[in-house]
């Protein structure tokens, strides 16, 4: 089953944002694209690292949410940054961001790549529902 | 089980092209090498993008085969380029590639590292079967 | 389920070294941090990569096994390396390490990219029990 909130712009390819098959669900990598508009290419939040950062969280979010899941499910979280120096404040982020969990936080893996010009994270993420 | 199609050399280490346990089914970062001469190293198919991809793409199905499975069942897609510039040509490359898929497409990342000298891409495919 | 050794540091943000929900169980990025000691910030085994990655199996090992697991269990490991030139000196380790596996040996990805100063690589690991 694709998932496609209305919140996102199709995908820039023939991929789904998100796809749950039985319990489990992948979120495609997300950037800190703001809500699409109709006609209007993807903006993303920003600049700043927090802002864009914050903006990934909630599109992750609202596929995982399409599928019937929460964070609360994630059992995997990929984060890609292009900047090892923005390893703190990111942490920071998510620490504030998921400081309500309930469960066991998902596990991650941060490394730092390459992304188009205007981005600085990308995130991707497995859940495994109950 | 391991999964090995006769057009792969062995892996250049001790891990498999793809596993499958049960209904989930990985299969190991492809790239662009050619089928297997006996006794000779693996020569990536180019120089072009278009050629180097195409390639992966039969060498991701070939191991997905072995498993019995297709990529109407692959669940994710994990895209590895070298250069940002190759997105959009990529993406031309990866939607007439699955133009007949009549399945949701699978999620998929992609990010920009680094790959040994000549390799333009390499892929990773995760399919979860029904 | 989080999977936390005791020779682990906690986790530098609110993710888990390990998450096992049902079969299946993700290991997070591990790096070649040696045995936590109280009060200390984490120290990598070095400066080889030989040592860095000897270092790096065993914590990955370590958080298999708190789930239950074991590298028979592995599917799936990504390796993320910082310079291509380590790459066969990697496959050597690797392959000790692994001699003695009696089942598929998990697949595999590697890509390069970048990783903060002193860390040479960066392992991740899904297992799917059976």
């Amino acid at each position: 089953m694709a998932l496609t909130p209305a919140t996102h712009t199709a995908p820039p390819a023939k991929f789904s944002h998100g796809v749950r098959k039985g319990n489990i669900l992948q979120v495609a990598g997300q950037v800190g694209f703001l809500p699409a508009e109709p006609g209007k290419p993807p903006v993303p939040a920003g600049p700043t690292l927090r802002e864009q950062t914050l903006r990934t969280f909630a599109n992750v979010e609202a596929i995982l949410r399409e599928g019937g899941a929460s964070w609360d499910d994630v059992l995997m979280i990929r984060v890609y940054l292009t900047e090892v120096e923005h390893f703190a404040e990111m942490n920071e982020i998510y620490n504030a961001y998921f400081a309500d969990l309930t469960v066991a936080p998902a596990a991650r893996t941060t490394v730092y790549v390459g992304l188009p010009p205007g981005l600085l994270i990308e995130i991707d993420a497995l859940a495994v529902l109950d």
